[in-house]
């Protein structure tokens, strides 16, 4: 983010926000969705009251499409869908589109997300646990090409970047079976190679703008895979035939996840995103190696992920003191999960660099005065 | 709306807007969701930038719940739930959370919709279809009264008024058997009596806000019913046990949904909706009646929808020509459904009687030139 920027932020009264989601919108986005509430370039009503049959939905409907493809580098044999119900219904879907009967699909197990996506996928089919970090409290992401698989599996689920742990492989996977994964906090936050996998999913209230539609890269060929008299709403099939929208869409989620993405293209696009980013969270690991054993990062170094970022402090007293006090300096959304306990800092690519600098001063501070 | 209200919406160059869905949203509603766009009440934040579980949003939630319960008189027996998937998810839901196995459930067709709601049904269970209109083109709702129903039957599905053939009851269900209905097109159009039903739900993007969220009410018994091991998102246990917040919910679309019950709580409430809408609807099919057979109504005068009015032209070229030079005076989207043909003109709550006269006017002097 720009310093111009910055200040049309601070002209807002805009918190740091460090939610690790829904998260940070860039502020040129919220203020063309804003300028367009009542009348979207001269169509004579709002987005959302749009017809999504009429001439002007679809034009956003192709705009937001092409985005995501000139961003993301989407191969042409990939279908672009967005879906409703988040990551979490993805979980079910895709189990039941491409778990056939008899089959085995292996999932590695990183963390919470990829817990979730275990005990849907088993309701549907044969799931193997290739791999399961819980033992080592979900603080690093395994060597993918060094794992045992079933013999021909379904495919392999994995979660790209675990947003309660902060742990990311940090690269796309280089195995043989087809990848299917959850990317939702870490998607277009780097540059990445779609064609690694075989289907990418990400809930859009991360990376890519508000929650209420969920992002799905699918390879082609896995269509023929999808079994007779599944739901039609849950069937990637019916979705595909009928360009994701069988039913109304979520228009508006939609419409401003075209404007993120279009913003991070003229950004300079993925590689310049990833760079940015590297700086950003360098800025808070320093801050958390810098203090002695005050700040202590949970997750191992070869996998600190650039979006989610959890430390513990020495007690739990003082981590409600901290959270409580960045606060009062307008830094909101601390607070780490229960399951891992200290603070989060989530730092998705529209929140800005001012701060995770004001960030690291604060726990500098902070430090200096209770360690 | 008021006559301040529909020179406001002149002031911004908006058109009448008859889109079946999305369709329109009260000016106010839009306005306040632009001004709190960058920063939603000294927050810091946009409400698509709030973490689902912060302080910020859960008020919202509440907010919007009790709007909700305020403006519909929801008895506190009944669960309101926002989620995703629109009515077309609750299609399948519904049956594979209330339909039991070896239980049957009867359905009433009334139009398009009720048949999509049959279709997945069937994929779930037992389904018996009590009433169908389609011989008659489905131009009429039957007196469900008189109507033959399954011994026992786990619910009986009706469609209250249907989209694509503008035909309606008109008044609540008097039977006997549960009744889950799909109000989607003219929910909170009129009073109605929430306790005559086990389950209402509707997809917003009609008469509530934006798409991407669906309104579901639910007497609380009902939950008793469902089975184990259903997907989570696609449980209505696990839904409500976690305040419809399993995942991340469709934030914003909660948020307009929440704005726009308030409005019309401040209009008066559904008394004074429905006669608005009485009038609204009367100067529609006044000019229908009034052309002679020069626009024929598709609906049967006892159901005649005061949301969805379906009407034909002589000839297919005239319908063409009436769409065109309509469209050329700021009156959008009145091209019907191709199932009906014909025109459609959608006047949900918030479309301005202003355009219902504009219609007319413009009906009388299209006839006269053409009839």
């Amino acid at each position: 983010m720009s310093q111009v920027q910055d200040k049309a932020a601070q002209a807002y009264g805009r918190s740091f926000n460090f939610s690790a989601g829904p998260g940070v919108i860039p502020v040129p986005v919220l203020e063309q969705a804003r300028d367009e509430m009542l009348n979207w370039q001269g169509s004579g009503m709002s987005v959302m009251e749009m017809s999504h049959r009429g001439k002007a939905f679809l034009k956003i409907a192709e705009q937001t499409e092409d985005a995501v493809r000139t961003l993301m580098g989407v191969p042409a044999n990939y279908k672009v869908l967005f879906l409703q119900g988040g990551a979490s219904l993805q979980f079910t879907m895709l189990a039941k589109n491409l778990l056939g009967a008899g089959q085995t699909a292996d999932y590695v197990v990183t963390g919470a997300w990829g817990q979730k996506a275990v005990e849907a996928g088993k309701l549907e089919g044969g799931v193997n646990v290739a791999w399961d970090g819980k033992s080592g409290k979900f603080s690093e992401t395994p060597d993918l090409a060094g794992l045992t698989y079933s013999p021909d599996p379904a495919y392999v689920h994995i979660t790209l970047n675990e947003t309660i742990q902060g742990v990311d492989y940090l690269a796309d996977p280089g195995i043989g079976p087809d990848v299917v994964c959850d990317m939702s906090s870490c998607i277009a936050s780097r540059p990445f190679d779609v064609s690694k996998y075989a289907m990418v999913y990400a809930g859009a209230q991360k990376n890519l703008g508000p929650s209420g539609v969920c992002l799905v890269l699918l390879r082609e060929d896995l269509l023929e895979r999808v079994p007779a008299g599944l739901p039609p709403m849950l069937d990637y099939k019916v979705q595909s035939e009928n360009g994701w929208m069988y039913n109304t869409p979520p228009c508006w989620s939609v419409y401003v996840l075209g404007l993120v993405c279009r913003h991070w293209i003229d950004f300079g696009g993925l590689e310049a995103v990833g760079r940015m980013n590297e700086e950003k969270a360098k800025v808070v690991y320093d801050a958390i190696e810098g203090s002695g054993d005050f700040y202590k990062p949970h997750a191992a170094p070869h996998c600190r992920s650039r979006m989610n970022i959890p430390f513990t402090l020495p007690s739990d007293e003082l981590t409600d003191a901290f959270v409580k006090a960045a606060l009062a300096e307008g830094m909101s959304e601390l607070k780490g999960h229960r399951s891992v306990g200290g603070c989060r800092a989530s730092v998705y690519n529209a929140f800005p660099i001012a701060g995770c600098h004001a960030l690291a001063e604060f726990m500098k501070a902070f430090a200096a005065s209770n360690g």
